[in-house]
């Protein structure tokens, strides 16, 4: 799986713990981590929690990732943009079991974790352990198992009706405030990233021609 | 502030528990609680997480309700279907400061709890401190206080990406599934709550075309 | 490790499940689990969470256990009993990072969990983690293992304190109320495991006596 | 009640906000509170663990404090010195439903709290919500209260087996290592707060002859 990582701004120092907890259980699991950054409170490009959703959803519609983490202060934020976006499902994700039940039952692309609120010392253990339980094995199994069949049909029937609340991502991307939408992308590695594993075509094009 | 309570078939046997403990909280602090049911395991009309969701939208963007207390087994399931709605912003909410900090940074306008993930022994204690800490004084002063502003500036623009992502409830509600949508509104005690305090009357009028 | 399983009266009806799980994790990590009770709410012979930190006491200093699991509605009352006695280090652990924490850094000989606070659908995933964070590989290595050192001078300091401030087992088996003895090791597999497990012959001796 | 508030060493630089919040809830509803450092990294004299303990002891059992609030870096280490002490009985607290439980149901006289697990940003919500929930009302009620009698009974069985498990502490303060003792004690306000509170003239009069 190619799995996104995007830090917002107030959580930018912690971009390299998050990222480093992140590639070395995901890497061996046999899954690309791709680091969208904010890298550091000093970037640049700076991404406020709005935008992380944004480019969630970007990413995930336009095929350039499978999954993506992200996270702000409480979660919370993130959390809620993430959601806003045409076929993003993002979970809020505190402990392992959340992450191993969102993952079987849920089977979402996208969590959002507090990397404020809570997060003490010692708080890496729990993102590894998070990620273990999301990203070992596969998801969607249901959980407990007997009760499989009737979590998939109530998945689908989510995914369909987010279907009809929500516009396609090429119509929200030339719809949204534009300076949102460059701010979104602004990122250092994000052509480099994006436009090496993005699918969908008018994404792409529209995206190039935004970035100028 | 009308408080809806919207309870997913899986912890039906809860709505008791539940609406107790938001009622004794919230009315003294001058609120009005709405339990839309489920009322028991054996109600007729059952509720899955997709039509919580779906309800709240209507409930909502009506102005039947000004804020929606649902949930499932993790809570998760009820908030993204929730967060799939036009003008919904949902909390996922565990502990009383996240209900704090939902309330003073997020400012939204539902929340959805586990009801059966965690939620133990004395677990109405929890929902008790997590009612006080969001139905007691203003919501949006931000946390800190200092940071008031740019709290507020980001969940302005967060509301104008949804505008953006979100077609308006009635084309929804027109486009939806309308098995789905029957479900979503067979409630007991829907029709006396809903049409009591609707003020949309476009949503109004469709919907009691829809339940005939 | 030979790891005894205590379970206090008013959570006897989850020994089954707490029991499944730690012998799950732990048997394949090449530990013996033995499950001392309560088995049922039904027993004749019931544990109070002071007769937990009493048996616990028996178990760990006479050798027939090198670990004990337990715990009761909060794990605060069997807590507070276990590091009662001479020689018990009992930690309160609630998620997996606790347990890696309190096994790295305390290097403590029992746990106490809270079997009903909290402990709510799919807590038997949360206890498997704790248990695997404890029993697999070495703990006292520190966390950071940096701090390997220092926390061990430390855990060093507390044994010589706590052996300043309790008095002996035997003593304490002597001299404590001989019914509240007498009730902690009615079990009805006591006999069966202590018996076969204990290694101090004088703790042995005097609970054969006051057993009759 | 008078509280003493003490912190260990690795937590020395959290004092400030950690007072700040117990004065802020305590002292309104009637309590005193007594600082007894760390009160910063830089303090020359330092408090590991097992002196909060050790000190915790002394200032319950020689009257000078009928509460003490303490903590370390994940609330264990602290936990276990103090409930290695006589007559001392420390809940490990983490939300304010642990702290009315352990309130209403232990009613023991002393909590430790992490304060580097687990305390991330807004965390002085926690500390003022779990305060309150301890020192606002009657302790020792019961939870339910239909169970407070079984529940008193079990506390005073706890307490006589802990009077027999444990040495009186004027025989700990003359038997533990006396470095050990004079670093307990050599905090920079004890004195002028420890003599003018304590009751208990024997443990008085060992300290001054100790503290020479």
């Amino acid at each position: 799986m190619k799995i996104a990582l995007i830090t917002e701004n107030s959580q930018a120092a912690k971009n390299t713990v998050i990222h480093e907890a992140l590639t070395e259980v995901a890497e061996p699991l046999g899954h690309q981590v791709f680091n969208y950054g904010m890298y550091s409170a000093e970037d640049k490009a700076s991404l406020t929690y709005v935008m992380n959703g944004l480019l969630t959803g970007i990413l995930l519609n336009s095929g350039a990732a499978d999954f993506v983490v992200t996270g702000c202060g409480t979660g919370m934020g993130s959390m809620l943009a993430c959601n806003a976006m045409p076929g993003v499902f993002c979970g809020l994700v505190i402990d392992p079991t959340d992450a191993f039940l969102f993952g079987q039952i849920n089977d979402g692309n996208a969590i959002s974790m507090p990397y404020a609120k809570g997060f003490g010392w010692a708080a890496e253990l729990n993102l590894r352990d998070v990620y273990g339980k999301l990203f070992d094995g596969e998801r969607g199994l249901g959980y407990p198992k007997e009760r499989a069949e009737i979590m998939r049909t109530n998945r689908g029937i989510l995914k369909d009706l987010k279907a009809v609340t929500c516009r396609d991502m090429l119509t929200v991307l030339k719809t949204v405030d534009q300076d949102l939408l460059k701010a979104a992308i602004a990122g250092e590695r994000f052509a480099e990233y994006f436009y090496a594993n993005a699918t969908d075509q008018d994404i792409v094009g529209y995206l190039r021609e935004v970035a100028g």
